[in-house]
């Protein structure tokens, strides 16, 4: 069911235009995925969240084993069902909110042994369990259970992390039962090229519907992410989608997808927009500033989204400073109608053999801040 | 601009079918307006509040007062512009507020003074900066500034409140200076029903374009609300709508519906909401019960809200129990959905003479829980 189609690529390096099909739809990429961690875009119903144009969202499988576990969603009928989202679902497997998140954890060549953030309770999570949540939940991408080293980390240490990476992938592949998803593997190897191409020939070799890069934008230089990100796909099968983790300022997501990345998640347009901070066609705003009191403009007049439809900068400040909740969704629709119109935007200055212009306005803009 | 024009009614008593038209259109009664005390209704959009039927909210003036301020509302185009709100608005005058939530306050002849809860600056509320304040807002029904006493409050200490209430009131009406919005009156006295009659018939001889019942659902037995509503009534004038302010259980409005009262405000729908207890058609709903951590119905298969259409409660409490925004607004919307279709039936029951069966059924569901 899964599959990946290149619609515009000049050479096997660079920018390119493709689509992914799945048993829920196609997405046309370079596409950009809203986080719905626990199942949920934070303060957006599914029907916002389509409307601003976006066709595929993540999950975190993590979160959703533990809350309110992947049995009680698959008894539910799966998670398309559950949140009331018809569209492609990835979830992420949860290595990277396992070592964030739990209290105490232990990584062992089986799994990693880990403490719920919720109630303490202890959990392992070996390959083989990571699909099985995932494929309980029935996305349609799934992410192989991988280690994600902090930053910085030894270049011993890490050697090591990318075989037991490699490993687990090998045994997340095997464990695979439904034929209607697509399984990714995560490229891991810091900050080291070496390590990297690595572990990009060794998942190559197992062979998976698409690759990621893991263990970005998590404390390196923006300089070294680009370049990492770039060296990296020169050892990846250019046929295969390419999905850049949890990265993406507009800038960064330019750049990468510069370099050939189809597929982007990332927190910054939906947090920024509960912390009060907007992207905008001139830069960045911050609603609580006082210079926005008695504004009767929109956030952004170029901006055609409910919220700068409607509402003056200083109605979305008074319910900024008032903490009315409603301001929470109205400015993460705009921050996330801004994110699908930047994707659009890239889709077309790339079928116009145009990307560089755009990269240049986004990066004017600050959009790398 | 403002008047009042009874469609139904057999006699001076009971209940009634009416139409108030002002400056931003018509409200059909006996209308229930949504709390919208910082200039938004908590978690909906204007588009939602009006898309479940109702035509008038209520917001707080003592809230604009202090927060955005009354004259940047008015330099930015008054209150409809501001909230995105096409539709009637009332204020209530915030005497309530003064009392309730600010440090300290003192009630003298000529005002209350008061620290504000935000910032503790000192302010002095008049009658007439009271109606300085909501013609700034430019809102379509304005209420008088009143004291409220707290209960149970002395027959003596209330004779005098009464009083003061009716000498703010002259005072309000004379300071009125626009013509394009109703003022009303806010009949006092607590739970005695001969100063209910003396604030009543005091009003009255002042003469204003609706009376509100102040005072009530604080803490008064609800025996004792609805006799003290049903003998008020009869010392206002018939003509004029009555407004039961901030009391809004079913039960209690089918009740005061049944005297005779035209309008209603609570924050008990969406309050309630963000508790996550719900009205539905077979009675109250706790959504964090654990009998619905599978359970795939809506919350009430009866409504035809886009939250019952779309999410399951296993959904909603899974949102509820991971504390997910979303779910405050998904449940608003519920919950108003209900107080919308409740004001319709009534109107429908009182057009076929059969409130009372409406009432019956209200009340079997607990609705006065």
């Amino acid at each position: 069911m899964f599959r990946f189609e290149i619609l515009k690529q000049d050479s096997g390096r660079g920018p390119r235009l493709g689509r992914i099909h799945t048993a829920h739809g196609a997405v046309d990429t370079p596409a950009f995925m809203p986080v719905a961690t626990q199942a949920s875009v934070k303060s957006l119903s599914p029907a916002e969240v389509e409307s601003l144009g976006f066709r595929m969202i993540i999950v975190n499988a993590y979160h959703m084993y533990l809350r309110p576990g992947h049995e009680v969603i698959e008894r539910l009928g799966g998670l398309h069902r559950f949140m009331s989202w018809p569209h492609p679902i990835t979830s992420d497997s949860g290595g990277f909110q396992v070592l964030s998140l739990s209290r105490t954890r232990k990584i062992k060549e089986e799994g990693i042994i880990f403490q719920s953030h919720l109630d303490g309770g202890r959990h392992l999570l070996t390959p083989g369990k990571c699909i099985e949540i995932q494929e309980a939940l029935g996305v349609d991408i799934m992410m192989c259970l991988d280690e994600c080293p902090p930053y910085p980390s030894t270049r011993e240490y890490m050697k090591k992390s990318v075989g037991l990476t490699s490993r687990w992938a090998k045994l997340c592949k095997e464990a695979k039962k439904r034929h209607d998803n697509g399984l990714f593997g995560i490229v891991q190897g810091g900050v080291y090229p070496d390590l990297r191409r690595e572990s990009a020939e060794g998942l190559t070799e197992i062979g998976f519907d698409g690759y990621a890069l893991g263990g970005l934008g998590i404390g390196e230089d923006s300089d070294q992410t680009h370049e990492i990100t770039e060296s990296t796909l020169e050892h990846l099968p250019a046929e295969k989608p390419r999905y850049l983790m949890g990265l993406g300022k507009p800038g960064d997501i330019v750049d990468a997808v510069s370099s050939g990345v189809d597929l982007f998640d990332c927190v910054i347009p939906t947090r920024n927009a509960r912390n009060g901070t907007l992207f905008t066609s001139h830069g960045k705003l911050v609603i609580k500033n006082a210079r926005y009191a008695e504004d009767e403009g929109p956030l952004d007049e170029d901006c055609g989204c409910y919220t700068c439809g409607n509402f003056s900068r200083a109605y979305l400040r008074h319910l900024f400073m008032s903490k009315e909740i409603l301001v929470l969704r109205l400015l993460t629709l705009h921050n996330l109608s801004y994110y699908g119109r930047l994707m659009s935007d890239i889709r077309e200055s790339i079928a116009r053999d145009d990307l560089s212009a755009l990269s240049n306005r986004v990066k004017f803009l600050g959009g790398t801040d």
